[in-house]
This record gives structure tokens, sequence and C-alpha cells, in this order.
């Protein structure tokens, strides 16, 4: 697995720093796992990290103690602890924090939870820390949105590679199989093509399961005609790739051919709007008129996209318009799924996803496999 | 996928009522999805609930209409609605409380994050409801460490499938063959014994990757002589079960084998303190001291096992004495992990894991496999 170099650490790190001061705050607690992942390039299912101006405080425990050793050796700016014996995180975090008496220190609203925000305000209290700590909201996830070079380069190559697993696996036949043996081979040609693991739990979805757009793999046998979706991707060097192909086993019947064309017609005209400065609505609202004009919008039951990343769903959401929240603008060098996807309860459904790059006059295709059969 | 019966579900919603007036309050918000999928059977990646001593309000999205309305036709006290077009569930979650008006109503916190607890506390403000949310911790997962007779049975079934698969597994010949391959085939045997899906990503870890106790299934080829854990489970009607075997490919060595054995005793040493009224602490002191007894205490780096159930790791934890907590004591129905192990970095390591049910008079195994070559 490559990580990240100190050049694009330190980078981040100086943009990280650039929002501080928007925030009023000269530190922060960072306890989301991906956000940890991205701002050091350690990869751990537990750790906590604060992060000032000037240095990285990066904590795990002992599982991790090789891992977050050689991380310290790499990148100067990183101070590597481990965990004492029976600390927790939280204990942990009380002692960076009170090292950095005078600071001003921001936590992340949406990652801590209200009990262990409570933990730290208490413990901090009682060792005479008296200011807040400044509830933040979205800060590492908004330089995440964008990314920087080395990020675009393995998302490029999780594409092609991802490509060449559902060109693979499209060339097999699908008759008389079971969903689940479909997904174990498609599990399998993404090990063979380097992913680390999948993305997350595959999805083969024939005849009413592909009604479902939240259907797993299970054990129905796939029949002649059927539509089956298959929504699959790997993580590479930590990001996710996501794809999405609907077939039948055999030639598709007339409506089966219908909606899958009227899905890549949706999807072609998002991708036309796809570019720095447009609104994420408009790229919905793009692929949902299409629909609509087929008659078929009612069953287009969610958003077209989600942004892609060290999560399979990260910003920006390509939904409608909210009443109560908006999106950020588009930007170069964001990684988003196109997605559009109808449902006919009890009969079937189809759904065709890509990944796309926002670049400075446009957008990129990362993913490259044929949309109809 | 058997859902619990509306009998389980009034029983769990009785126990939970009984717990709100420890806490003084007469409603709970329910953020957690495995506390939602407890206390309803409606399994989703999204959804909230507000539970009352006399209903269930449960909310999701318009991708589970079929689930939610299938749930709320099969349990009387279940109250389900959809979100609205462009609803957030925090917005959904004001809508129910405000109709509440008069009860004292608690939250999650250990799992509202800080910035949800915020909206929701200025929405109701704004609505005119002056109460605080009562932070509560941990009274569904308390009601979850208890599993009742219709969980049990679910998991003695999946602890038989997941021994089947394992005797399978083991009778392989592992040697060249890839770690992420044996993996497949397991999660293909898993698929095959009814499991819905892999519990977590299988652990195949060869050689010095035997050593790194959160290592996953990689590239290595496996060689004739060197320890590989193998540590997989799958889940059955949404219950996890969970289990380790370290082998070599061909004979092991004195070393392999003198570690497996001692692997062995360690658990059994564990087993034999597994029962009602005894601290977690001393099933992991049990482990811990044969370990040390054979000189290799220091490599077992980790705790000795963990609650099962609708996650993988839940309470209770089985690890050393903590200063600042105390872990409830083990109670009849709790279904645990005894997983001792120890790692040589650079060298190797070796996990031995079954699962058990803490009974009235002691404990069963659920899981029965040979723990030596």
């Amino acid at each position: 697995m490559r990580l990240p170099p100190a050049d694009s650490l330190d980078a981040r790190a100086a943009r990280l720093g650039q929002l501080f001061a928007d925030e009023s705050i000269d530190a922060l607690v960072v306890t989301s796992l991906p956000n940890i992942a991205y701002l050091t390039g350690f990869f751990a299912s537990a750790a906590a990290l604060v992060a000032t101006s000037e240095a990285v405080h990066l904590v795990s425990d002992g599982r991790y103690a090789a891992g977050l050793e050689a991380r310290g050796r790499e990148w100067s700016r990183l101070h590597t602890s481990q965990l004492g014996p029976g600390q927790s995180y939280d204990e942990a975090l009380v002692d960076i924090i009170l090292s950095l008496r005078g600071l001003r220190v921001g936590v992340e609203a949406s990652h801590l939870t209200l009990s262990r925000h409570r933990f730290l305000t208490r413990r901090l209290a009682a060792e005479g820390w008296t200011a807040d700590l400044m509830p933040t909201d979205g800060l590492v996830e908004r330089l995440r949105s964008c990314k920087d070079q080395w990020e675009i380069a393995i998302l490029r190559d999780g594409g092609e590679r991802l490509s060449t697993v559902a060109k693979c696996i499209l060339s097999k036949a699908l008759a008389g199989r079971l969903e689940y043996e479909v997904a174990l081979e498609i599990e399998q040609q993404l090990r063979r093509a380097g992913f680390e693991r999948p993305s997350f739990d595959t999805i083969v979805a024939a005849g009413p399961n592909a009604a479902v757009p939240h259907a797993r793999a299970g054990s129905r046998r796939i029949q002649p005609g059927e539509l089956v979706v298959m929504d699959f991707g790997g993580v590479l060097d930590g990001y996710c790739t996501d794809l999405t192909r609907t077939v039948t086993a055999g030639p598709p019947g007339q409506r089966e051919a219908g909606l899958i064309a009227q899905l890549a017609e949706a999807q072609a005209a998002a991708f036309q709007v796809v570019r720095p400065g447009h609104p994420p609505e408009s790229v919905d609202a793009a692929a949902r008129d299409v629909l609509a004009a087929h008659g078929i919008g009612d069953a287009f039951t969610h958003g077209t996209g989600h942004g892609l990343g060290l999560e399979i769903h990260e910003a920006p959401r390509i939904t409608r318009a909210r009443p109560t929240q908006s999106e950020p603008l588009l930007a170069a060098g964001m990684v988003l799924t196109l997605e559009p996807g109808v449902y006919f309860p009890g009969w079937g459904g189809a759904r065709i996803e890509d990944d796309v790059l926002v670049t400075e006059g446009g957008a990129d295709w990362l993913t490259d496999v044929p949309r109809t059969q």
C-alpha cells in the first residue's frame, strides 16, 4: 500500500491551518478515522489526533506500534505516541490538549459523540482548563473533497483497474448462477486486480431483488432475461472506487434494454453538467429530468451520486436541492459517482454508475466500460 | 432472514421501559442502527427511533419503504413513518419529539454526535421545547448484552454452521496458496452455509503477517511450516459469529505446535472462569496468567474477548481491569469470544478463538472445532 508522501501531508496540514482562522481556533481534535488517515497516512481501526499549525500529535494503541513509529519517522511534523496500559483514547487526548495550554481548541462536532465531549470537557475542567472546546463541522472533509495530485493518480489507477474487472465480469454468462457466487467472483477479480478489499459489500441483485436499491447478494438463482444489477468497487491504497452495470442473462427484452438506454442517457446528461462552479443539485436535476421525460422519474428514488475517496460516501452529495442545507459548488479535484437508477417493486430495477473527476475545464470519466449489452 | 417475533420485541420494549425510571426519562431517542434493529427487527443503513413506554416511533427513508411497512404490520406497538422529500432524520426526530410534549426525553450520548445534539436542541428550543435532552449511556446495549431465547437459538445455530465451515477449511492444503484466495474460499463456504455475509473482513495472515493482530488477507503466498492465522465469521439473521484457528501448512514445528497448545490451555483456563457473577477481568486474567507462566505473557497484546451479537464487538469487554471503568459482571445469556493470541513481530503469531454462551450454571461452547492439527 502506497502512503501519502511527506510533501502531500505538509500541504494538507497547511490547508487545514488556513481554515483555523475562520473558526477562531488554534488546534483541532480529530476523531474521525478517515480524517486521521487523510492528515497522516496512518490507517487504523482506532486512533486520535490533535493538529496545531506547527505539529500533528497522533495517538494509537499497541496493535499499531510498528505503523505508528514508521509514520513518525517518515513525516517530521508528526509526533506519535502509544496509549498507556489501560489508558483510553479520551484520556490520551486530555493529556495532549493540556500540553497546548493557551491555544483555542476545536473538536469535530459531526464525529465526536456527546458522551466523549462530556468526558473531555469534564476532565479538562478538573485540570483547570476553562475554555470551551469549539464545535467545528467538516473542516477536514472540506479539504478531502478536492483531491490532490497524489490522490488523483490513485483514483485514476483505481478506475482503470475497476474497468478491467468489470469488463471481465460482463463477459461471463450469468444464467443459472447464484447471486452470491457472482459476487464472490467479482471480489476475487478485485483482489487479482490489486485492490486491497471491496469498497463495500458487493451487490448482485437479480429479478425482483433488483428493485431493492439496498439489496446485497443473496441465494437467488439468476433467470434468463431478468435484470441483474451488479454494483461493486475496490479499495486501492485506501481510496474507494465504485461502479454499477445492469445486464440480463441472455439478450435483453425490449423493456429491459429501454430502461438501460434511458439510464445511460440520464447519466450522460448529468455528466454534461459536471464542471467547477456548478451546484451539485444541477447535476442531479439533469439526470432526473431525462428520466422524468421518459415517464420513469418516480422510479428514481435516490440521489444521482456521491463523492468518493477514503470513504465510499463522502462530499459532495449529488442530490435534489434541500430546503435546509445547500451543498458547496463543484470544484476541480472532486471525484464523484453518477448513478441514476430506477426501481419497480416486485418486478426489477436497473442502475448505471461510473466515477468522474471534476477537472478545471469540465470532467473526466475515471471508469470506462460499455453501458449496454 | 428470520426477524424477531412480536412477543420478543414486546419483552425488549418492556425491559427498556424499566430502565427509564432509573434515568428519570419517559422516552428515548435511539440513533444507533444496531440498537434500532434490536428494538424493532428493522435492519437498515439509515433510520431513527423514539421509544416511549407505550409505543415505538420508527422513521426511515424511501429505500426501505417495503420493510418499514411490513414491520409496522407485524408489531402493533410500532408506528412507522417515511422521511418527507428533502427532510433530514434530525428534522423527523424533532417532529416526533414535539408530539411527545410533556415527556422527559433521553438521547444516546455514546451515539449522538455533538453536531446532531446541537441541531436537535436548537430546533426544539425554537419550537418552545425548554427541557434538556437527557444524556443516557448504553441503555439498549445493556439489554442487548444478555441474549433472549430467540437470539440464543440463532447464535447456537450460527456457531454450529461456523464450525462446519471451519472444519471444511481446515481440511484443505494451504501451502502455495495466496492469503486472499483462502479468504475468498472461506467467504464462499460461509455463504454456502447460509450466512448472509461475513461478520468482518476475513483474516488470513501467514508468516510475519500473522504477527500483526489487525492483518487482513493479502497477496502473500503461504509457505510450508509458517503459522497461518485464519479469523472469520458469518452473520446469521443479523447475528455475528467469530472464530479463529492457527495452523501451519504441513506439519507444525516444535515452536509452532507449542504456541498453539499454550493458547489452547489459556483459552480453556479462561473458559473455566466464565459463569454468572464473575467479573470479565477475571476471565482475562485466567488466560493471561497461563501465557505468562509459559513466558509469553508480553506477546499477548490485546484483550481475551468481546461480546457478540448484532455487532461483532459489543458488551461485555473481556480485558484487563481498567483504572477508570469497571465492566458489568457476567450474566446468563451473554455471548462472548475467548481469543488469546501471541505476536512476535517479524516472525509470526497465533490466536485461537471460540464463541461461548454464559449459562445459569457456567458456560457452553457455541463453536466446536479441533484446536490443534
